[in-house]
C-alpha cells in the first residue's frame, strides 16, 4: 500500500453533518473541534447523550487542526481540539482537555436533568470500577497510534499486539465489573450490557474502538475476533447519541493516511507518539 | 556525592507512625502502602481529611515494596501501593491506583459526611478547574523522577527545568483559578489560598511538593525562588492532615538515594521513566 497523499477533511460527512446542521444556532456550549478527531468525538456524543443545549461554529468546527485560528488559540493554549466556549457565564468562559470537559458536562447535566454517564453517587464503589475502565482506557488511545504509525512489519506486529491487549485488559475489567454491580441498565457497564444505554467508558473509548473497524482495518488488517468484544462496538457505533458524530467511513480512512504512513507534521499526538512522550 | 547504598525505609517515623499507632484496630477501609511512597501517601492524607474509618494494617504497611506479599497480588495485579480492602461489603472489595481510590473516597465521604476535597457539585465550572490543574500536576509527578534519576549534569539542569516549568504552569492554572472563583474557603484553590483548607490538588500534588524540599534539595540542590509557591508548599506540609502523614524528612533522604543513583531495580515508576514510558 502506498502512500497516495490524501489530506484529512475538514467537514463532516453522513449523520455527523446533518447533526451539525441542526446545532448551528446559538447556544450556551460552543464547541470548537475538528471533523475526524476522536478527542472531540468523546465531547460530542456526550452533548448528544444530555441533550445540553450545544452549537457547532461551523467555522470554528470545521477548522484545519494544522493551522490553528486565534479564537481557538485564545481557549485552548496548545490549540489542541476539543475546546468549549461557556456563554452561561458572565463573561464567558472556556475549557479545554476532553476530560475536563466531559467532566464538566457530566456535572453540569446532574444538575440540570439527573442524566448521566456515570453510576450515581449513591454507589462509589460502581463508579470507581468505571474509573479504573477509563484509567486502563488511556492505555488503548495511545496503543492505537503507536499501532497506526508503526511502519515496520515487525513494528506494527509488535504494536498490534499491545493495542489488542489493551483492550483485553478492558474488557476482564468490565467482566470484573460485571461481577460487582447489578442494574438494568447497569452505568457501570454502559454498552458493554445487552440492552444498556451509554455510558462514561463508551464515551471515552468508543471513537478510537470505532476507528478500530475502519482506520486500523483499511491501513493494518485489524480484526477483533473476541464476539463479546466486537458486539460491545456494534453496540457503541449504533447507539443513537454516538452515531450522531459518526461521518461516512471513508472521511477517517483519508484523513487518517498521514498517520498510517507517519508523515512529518502529522499532529502533537502523532509526535508525542512517534518520541515516547505523554499524549499532549 | 556518592552512593552510600542507603536502603529504603520499611517502618513510618515522626508523626506518621503515631497516626499508623493510632489507626491500627480493625475499620471499614485497610489501607495498604509503603512508608515513603507518595502514591500512598495522597490517599492516607484524603483519609485522615475525610476523617473515615480506616486501618493500617501494619504488616502490609510497612510492606517491603520490593517484595509483593500474596495479599497485595491478589487485590494490586501489578502489585503497586496504594492499595485498599473495603469491608463495608460482603464479600470484602479492593481497589488500586491512588487517583481511582482518591475519587471513591470523595464520593463515600460525600454520601456520609459531606466533607469534600473539591468544589460542590453545583459548581461543574469550578470543579472542571480543578481537574485542570489535576492534569497539569500529573506532569509534574513525572518530571520529579525525571529530575531526580538524571545523572550527567546537562540531563540535570534540563530535567530540573522541565520540573521547575511544570510547577511554574499549575500555578498560572491557580491564579487562572482565582480570577474566576470565589468564596472561603474556596475549594478550587485548596491551600493556595491563604486560610483555606486542604483541596484535592493539595493531596494530588502535595507528597511530590513535600519531597521537593527534602529529596529534591538534598540529591539536586533544588529551591523553589516563587515566594507565593513556596508559601504554598509550606501550607501543604503544616496541615494537621497531611502533617499527620509525613515521617522525619530523613526516612525519605534515604528512601530515595537509589532514585538519585538511578540504580537498576529501583521500582517500576523509575523504570518507566528510565524507557519513556507512561508511569504504570
Amino acid at each position: 500500500m502506498d502512500d497516495t497523499g490524501r489530506r484529512y477533511h475538514t467537514a463532516c460527512t453522513g449523520p455527523a453533518a446533518g447533526t451539525v446542521q441542526k446545532h448551528s444556532d446559538d447556544a450556551e456550549i460552543i464547541l470548537f473541534g475538528a471533523c475526524f478527531c476522536p478527542f472531540v468525538q468523546r465531547v460530542w456524543s456526550a452533548c448528544e447523550f444530555f441533550g445540553l443545549p450545544y452549537k457547532v461554529d461551523k467555522t470554528l468546527f470545521h477548522l484545519d487542526p494544522y493551522k490553528k485560528p486565534e479564537a481557538l488559540l485564545n481557549i485552548s493554549p496548545k490549540g489542541l481540539v476539543p475546546a468549549v466556549i461557556l456563554n452561561n457565564y458572565d463573561p464567558p468562559r472556556s475549557l479545554n482537555d476532553s476530560t475536563v470537559i466531559l467532566e464538566y458536562l457530566e456535572d453540569l447535566a446532574k444538575e440540570r436533568s439527573g442524566k448521566s454517564l456515570m453510576p450515581p453517587l449513591s454507589d462509589p464503589y460502581a463508579r470507581a470500577l468505571v474509573r479504573l475502565q477509563a484509567d486502563q482506557a488511556a492505555r488503548t488511545v495511545s496503543a492505537f497510534y503507536k499501532f497506526l504509525q508503526s511502519q515496520s512489519t515487525t513494528d506494527q506486529i509488535d504494536a498490534g499486539k499491545t493495542f489488542l491487549q489493551t483492550i483485553e485488559a478492558t474488557a476482564e475489567l468490565l467482566e470484573r465489573t460485571e461481577r460487582q454491580t447489578s442494574g438494568s441498565p447497569n452505568k457501570a457497564l454502559g454498552l458493554w450490557q445487552e440492552g444498556g444505554e451509554l455510558g462514561w467508558l463508551d464515551v471515552l473509548l468508543g471513537p478510537w474502538l470505532f476507528r478500530a473497524t475502519n482506520v486500523l482495518k483499511h491501513y493494518r488488517g485489524f480484526e477483533i475476533r473476541s464476539a463479546k468484544v466486537s458486539a460491545w462496538i456494534q453496540r457503541i457505533i449504533e447507539d443513537k447519541h454516538f452515531a450522531a458524530t459518526c461521518s461516512d467511513e471513508q472521511l477517517y480512512v483519508d484523513s487518517y493516511e498521514r498517520y498510517a504512513f507517519n508523515r512529518p507534521n502529522t499532529s502533537q499526538v502523532a509526535d508525542a507518539i512517534n518520541s515516547g512522550r505523554a499524549l499532549p
